[in-house]
């Protein structure tokens, strides 16, 4: 019998969004009339703006007529979109990133989970502690894991954990990992990175010889200029970091897929030998064998994100969710809660009263506001006693949600 | 310095269609008034189908409303495509194939791939010569091919060679393979197997335990009803096959990017304790952990090529291509040709005359018919003295093509 990969058997079940769907449909069932309201889903719920939809119409014509029909693009995406991030996302903020450095993608997730299959089969990795799951699970599938340890960590992975002593802002990790994967704007605290705290990355991997796995896919909802979009915006980033930006959460891609990785042809690695390797090479490599290009359409729907009117669209979306993060950050002020996150990105990091857990709070709000969050420990242990809230709902629903919350007392 | 994943140095140099295109190049400079064909390529030229750009069409238009708008879906695909999939592609012609079984991706190239990764990291993999690139790379990047010998061929992987002698068909093994890549129609050689060939290495894989990769992209260009198009026809297949199907060669989606993968729940590998594994459980997590479905578009218009114009109007391209392949076939074959293929597959297979080698003919067509085809020994050392020629090319330039060949004497 064929023998498969034993790391999957490491990874710990699925559980989070499982046990959220089980909860609440149990709920539901003893109580029909109630109205459940879902703010626990990272999930977009405005349209894609008029720009995109019309791109997105026109590049359908295209493939119409055997003039303009498109058969297999170039794996890396298309010039045109390309060049225009190039432009928009990196020079005209100073990073300095050409387009054959940008690699479009369908998705981060693809991206940040087969980012790991470039770097050693041992390779040490380190991640927050709460954090986005597929990070940890794809470096168990690949074997970087170790063992687990019965409590949901793994031997060989490096954690940070973010709690409020920190700010929930990860402290350097004192053992030397080949690759770290931060997420700034996070997921799912809502914490954001100033200049400073990433010129500390920056100079903490140039040191160690570590690569940075950023993580920037909720970076369109930065409204403080002081903070950089991109880590490309500091001095000698190019030289560690890779960044996984998506249209997903910006312009409302998250059912339409496109999304781009950078990785800076002065981004280096280390063959057995010791001999100096060009990750970007293998990042090509392994891009242009396993994947085939975007849909064309979409890669025209993408790339007006980037006209005149996208770009007021896209602004105007963000505003929209950003308005329900503020009347959920300062309802739940009000109401004598400690809120987190929720200013420069779409989530809220709600602490529980009283001491609670994640879960027994999650089934409180439940039952008593008949809202869903996410529980926080479900993203790590040092989730534990928080809930993650997303700003993505309509508005009307945000306010009764909140409302609701208040009158729990 | 992050230490990388040294099997990528092992990887041979992605040699063929660079070299091609610059040996075309140089003719081009040196006879800039030259017309030059290109039937090398394999991609599609002719548009999408009316059906499919009008669920293209109102797929965006669902996109543009808060009420029809779709944000993530189910990583598998959503249920309306699977039931399709299921109901046409499979229980319609005998094969017991459940909706659930289904996971619809954004390629095969990209599935063909990534199912590696749930074999063990050892794991033995038998590939026919000459091959697709992609199932060779992908075990090299896994570090599941061993050493290269120097002559582009492995020293773990186990080559099935496909010459004139056995037919284009591979032999069956004498080592045991964890899992075997099999493609019919096949790309390059467009050799087909019948049910009994079928039956063959599906009696094969169940004696030894061995797994079926089978990649049934070509299988809308059978037109001899006694050839099964999906392997899951044959008795028993659904205890050792995994089948991938691609809409991108059937419909023209090679740019609009929709395929899927059958994985039956009835199918096992072991692991290290020797316990018996569902390997349909361990590509469904893959599959939900690093992929976040097809775009909802493309979904929708994958799903019109069931309907009834929509299968009409497949058959009226897939008509269109095979006329190309029978001018060409009978055209080359008139010209005094060793010819193979192009009967129930897009693909023909052509001997140079007088035992030449694949690049000598290749610079023969291209300077005295001003022809590009794609030299037989790029995919593999049993292609050497072969050429492949695309019937995806438009109606005039074949006949031209042919004719020039001809003329050639």
């Amino acid at each position: 019998m064929a023998r498969i990969n034993d790391s999957y058997e490491d990874l710990a079940a699925s559980y989070l969004f499982p046990e959220i769907g089980r909860r609440v449909a149990a709920f539901a069932k003893a109580h029909p009339g109630a109205r459940i309201i879902r703010l626990g889903i990272g999930d977009v719920t405005r349209p894609l703006p008029p720009a995109v939809i019309a791109a997105l119409h026109r590049g359908v014509d295209e493939m119409a007529d055997p003039k303009t029909f498109k058969g297999y693009g170039p794996e890396q995406g298309y010039g045109f979109l390309r060049e225009l991030i190039a432009e928009h996302d990196y020079r005209r903020r100073g990073a300095a990133i050409d387009v054959d450095e940008i690699f479009v993608s369908d998705g981060s997730k693809c991206d940040t989970a087969n980012i790991l299959e470039i770097f050693a089969g041992d390779a040490r990795i380190a991640v927050a502690d709460p954090v986005y799951p597929v990070y940890i699970d794809s470096t168990v599938m690949g074997g970087r894991a170790g063992a687990p340890d019965g409590k949901g960590r793994y031997g060989r992975v490096i954690y940070m954990p973010c709690t409020a002593a920190n700010g929930f802002l990860p402290d350097l990790p004192k053992e030397t990992p080949d690759a770290i994967y931060l997420c700034f704007p996070n997921n799912p605290t809502g914490t954001v990175a100033t200049r400073e705290v990433l010129a500390r990355w920056v100079a903490y991997a140039r040191e160690r010889g570590a690569v940075i796995l950023f993580d920037a896919a909720y970076e369109a909802y930065i409204s403080d200029p002081s903070i950089p979009h991109s880590i490309y915006e500091i001095d000698g980033a190019r030289d560690v970091a890779i960044e996984f930006r998506s249209f997903s959460k910006t312009a409302g891609f998250t059912g339409t897929r496109c999304a781009f990785t950078a990785v800076p042809r002065t981004l280096c690695g280390k063959n057995k030998r010791g001999e100096t390797v060009s990750l970007h090479a293998l990042w090509n490599r392994r891009h242009s064998t396993k994947f085939n290009g975007v849909s064309y359409p979409v890669q025209l729907g993408a790339a007006a994100v980037y006209s005149l009117e996208g770009k007021a669209q896209v602004r105007e979306v963000i505003a929209y969710y950003m308005k329900n993060a503020r009347i959920i950050r300062e309802g739940l002020s009000k109401a004598g809660y400690e809120v987190h996150g929720g200013v420069n990105a779409p989530y809220i990091w709600l602490r529980t009263k009283g001491g609670a857990g994640s879960w027994d709070f999650f089934d409180r709000l439940l039952s008593r506001a008949n809202v869903v969050g996410t529980p926080g420990v479900g993203f790590g242990p040092a989730g534990e006693g928080y809930l993650r809230l997303s700003a993505f709902g309509n508005r009307t629903d945000v306010e009764e949600a909140v409302a609701r919350i208040q009158r729990m007392g």
